[in-house]
């Protein structure tokens, strides 16, 4: 048995059964040992950052890692920001990089670069195989790495040497841990802010966004007149009918300085300390009001469900249910708002949907108007790092399969991973993807408008992506993924319903 | 004056008007800079994988820096693979990365990454400026560091305090340093080595590529009666009626070990020793014969122009010219075949043309077929990152308005920068793309092969580029650049005259 095979049988003892991939040279011995050992499966990407993006939402929807391949240091390179999106969902991901054979490394061949210094860059767990003998631990503790609770960047880097030497030996990584309790006088701590009679807010991230540690906190809240919110931006957030309408922390500084107005006590759970997502001249970077006392009732690495489960209990707050709702919306018609947009996605989605929302400013919007659709998963770009809405639905689409996907995007975030169509046409994904084309960089617009400054040509150059139009349809066609354009939101909810009727993916550029 | 307005005085007190750009939030002050100050051309790009490729380029045919403007750390992660190239290159670029303000990056907002720990992977300097009075004398460090012959990655992080503060310091860096001059002594050795009598070869690299030099050096080698090689993938070589003939090293390495056969001495000129690109079982990673003597004549930051021209003085080699090439030929017709599209370009390419080559597998055969061409520029995938023929597309039109750039481009890596089409049809630039559709990675086929390997299914599956087929006319159509598709050499011959004799890029694809 060579390096690789014994890699291939370590992650099938495992139980990782899916690759994304997007190999090169020093991948073939690798590649060669899945072509000979059955029972994974290997989704073929056009560039890295379609590969981690996938991976990453793989997790997000399966809570199991998938593994990546990618070649040498700059193909790891193309995949660091999606990995940088994946860390910050704290998603598990096993990343195997082919590298220069250990001998070669030295001569600086032509594609030789830093990769461990790449690796180390983003990665809570980075190793280099030395020998085909030490592939299978080091495999299996990459595994280990990238499940240990909540989920980790691990990045195991694969000199080609070490894979098709022989002597491979298979390894078989320890179970997932269960994640570390919260203690007793910290949920005894909490329960106590929580009757002191101030202005107090529970602020949930991570796995306490989950549907049943969500609904206790809501629960909590309800009974003790706190106030509740969720990180800025969730990994997967269970929404719709039935469930807990929460909002979460708002993009622009004051409106999250503002979410936190009048709050002297803030509990944590599995989060950290709300900041606003960039520094602004003469505002605060903290969110909570100055002198509010911020208390962690949960780490991101700590048991926050059961300590939400066990904090309701300890307050004696009842089991009650969420406020309905109200009726399922009809479809809308009439101009685009994205209001109308967010009616159409209430109205249409099919039971169990997963959405996926890179829409950026356009869609800061959304949340309360899909409120009464049917249960449903909602997932966000974690990490600010653009161009993973395309990546994820093909991660999400691979991980769930019979669930339709519906890809909120926005046009300029897209163009960073736009082959990820291409993927999507080939594994016929269920994946529905919107492009919201105002044909601009609204965000910079905002963000130059709040910098004081009146943009001028060169400013408004960099911001407008209106000359030439981006045509997504024939984008699209050139990927092999059937799409259409809407201009109202009658022919939006036409094309979306036909879309989620039929199999495979399908893209809708809608002029905003 | 804030900092920003201070790093755009220095970028054009030191000459550096071009900025290939893609903006974040974190940049908005250098921009609104931009925008005030007049006197820098600021060409965006949809993903940060054009720009660092279209700086690479503009630098192979300028000779000067351009500035990149990135945006924290996934975005200059987005760029580092062709800053890969561009260093395999030895081109000189100073990136602008745009970061967290000081006090705002201890928060860990979601888009912090370690930015210093990514620039620090690829560059050879990397500086991150701590207050706005710092960002003038650190921008001038940058490019002296740029600058350095041949040429250098340099990496200034600017956290978005240190450009809006006030307080900036105008810096004018130290004009550009001659090159270090190759001792006296190292050139009598050389000429020692040519007169012995064994057989000999000249390897010739970066600078010792230009048009000078290298017709030194052929005349060096035809004089001694030596061989003349370069390097595997020239950064810009000068080709063509009236240039010298010289081949590189090839790629396979079979070839390439076949290549130094029977050599006992081997003379570096600003280059390293030559290596395989990969190692494969059982086969050497050094390309020259065991026992054969190396002698460096030039590292890549000597001046192995001027010690060519010594050393051809010393040897007292004629100044003879190169032979002729024969007549240009004819356009070719018929089904196509490398020879057929080297020969259509050759027949077809205007005087001075830039030809971007990332043909990869498919271009192997070019070289001798375009031997009687006009003369123009080559330039190569320096250091095996896929996915810069459509960056360097860019960056070499902007940087030589009025030459007609023609980029041999291979299907699979096109799919890393198709963004860089959107660039090329805003800035209006003269790139003709000729898409070689063979429809798979025929690379890694082919290396797949030398690993011993029968492809089965899943091993195939990952190579195949056919289901579905990409659509080149529709992609290109859908950034705004006009494309056809040629089936055979006429075809191709006509599409290749009618793109050269309009304005602005055109596509072809070529199914090969």
């Amino acid at each position: 048995m060579n390096g690789a095979e014994s890699l291939v049988h370590t992650l099938l003892a495992s139980g990782i059964d899916t690759v994304f991939a997007n190999p090169g040279t020093s991948e073939m011995h690798f590649v060669a040992a899945l072509d000979r050992i059955p029972g994974i499966k290997c989704v073929l990407c056009l560039d890295e950052t379609v590969v981690t993006g996938a991976a990453d939402a793989y997790y997000r929807v399966t809570g199991r890692p998938a593994a990546t391949l990618l070649h040498c240091g700059p193909g790891f390179a193309n995949g660091i920001a999606n990995l940088h999106n994946a860390r910050r969902a704290r998603s598990g991901v096993v990343n195997i990089v082919g590298d220069q054979a250990t001998y070669h490394r030295p001569l600086d061949a032509p594609l030789t670069a830093d990769t461990e210094g790449l690796a180390h860059a983003i990665s809570a767990f980075t190793c280099r195989s030395t020998s085909s003998a030490e592939v299978g631990r080091d495999a299996a503790r990459a595994i280990e790495a990238a499940r240990r609770y909540p989920g980790q960047i691990a990045t195991l880097i694969l000199p080609a040497d070490t894979a098709w030497e022989e002597g491979g030996v298979v390894a078989r990584p320890a179970p997932p841990a269960p994640p570390e309790p919260v203690p007793e006088a910290a949920i005894a701590a909490a329960a106590a802010l929580l009757r002191n009679g101030k202005p107090t807010m529970l602020l949930l991230g991570g796995k306490a966004m989950d549907e049943a540690p969500l609904l206790e906190a809501w629960r909590i809240t309800q009974h003790a007149g706190a106030k509740l919110l969720l990180e800025r931006s969730p990994a997967r957030l269970p929404r719709g009918r039935g469930r807990v309408p929460a909002e979460r922390i708002p993009y622009p500084v004051d409106q999250g300085i503002a979410a936190f107005a009048g709050i002297e006590q803030l509990i944590l759970v599995n989060t950290q300390n709300p900041v606003s997502f960039f520094a602004y001249p003469g505002k605060q970077g903290h969110l909570e009001p100055v002198g509010c006392e911020i208390f962690t009732l949960s780490t991101p690495e700590q048991d926050g469900p059961a300590a939400l489960a066990a904090l309701r209990w300890d307050l004696g707050a009842p089991e009650s249910a969420p406020p309905d709702d109200g009726r399922r919306p009809a479809p809308p018609g009439g101009g685009v708002t994205p209001e109308g947009v967010a009616q159409c996605l209430a109205a249409l989605m099919p039971e169990d949907a997963i959405i996926i929302d890179e829409a950026i400013s356009y869609g800061r919007g959304f949340f309360p108007g899909t409120r009464a659709a049917p249960p449903h998963d909602w997932m966000m770009l974690t990490g600010g790092a653009i161009g993973d809405g395309i990546p994820l639905a093909v991660g999400a689409a691979v991980g769930a399969p019979g669930r339709r996907v519906i890809a909120l995007q926005a046009d300029g975030s897209a163009m960073y991973s736009v082959a990820g169509l291409w993927t999507q046409a080939r594994e016929r994904l269920d994946v529905t993807t919107i492009i919201l084309a105002n044909r601009k960089y609204a965000i910079l617009l905002g963000e130059l408008a709040g910098v004081g400054a009146n943009p001028g040509r060169t400013a408004l150059d960099m911001m407008e992506l209106s000359n030439p139009v981006l045509d997504w349809c024939q984008l699209a066609g050139g990927m092999g993924v059937p799409a259409a354009q809407a201009g109202t939101l009658e022919e939006l909810g036409a094309l979306l319903a036909e879309s989620i009727a039929r199999k495979g993916p399908f893209l809708i550029e809608l002029l905003v």
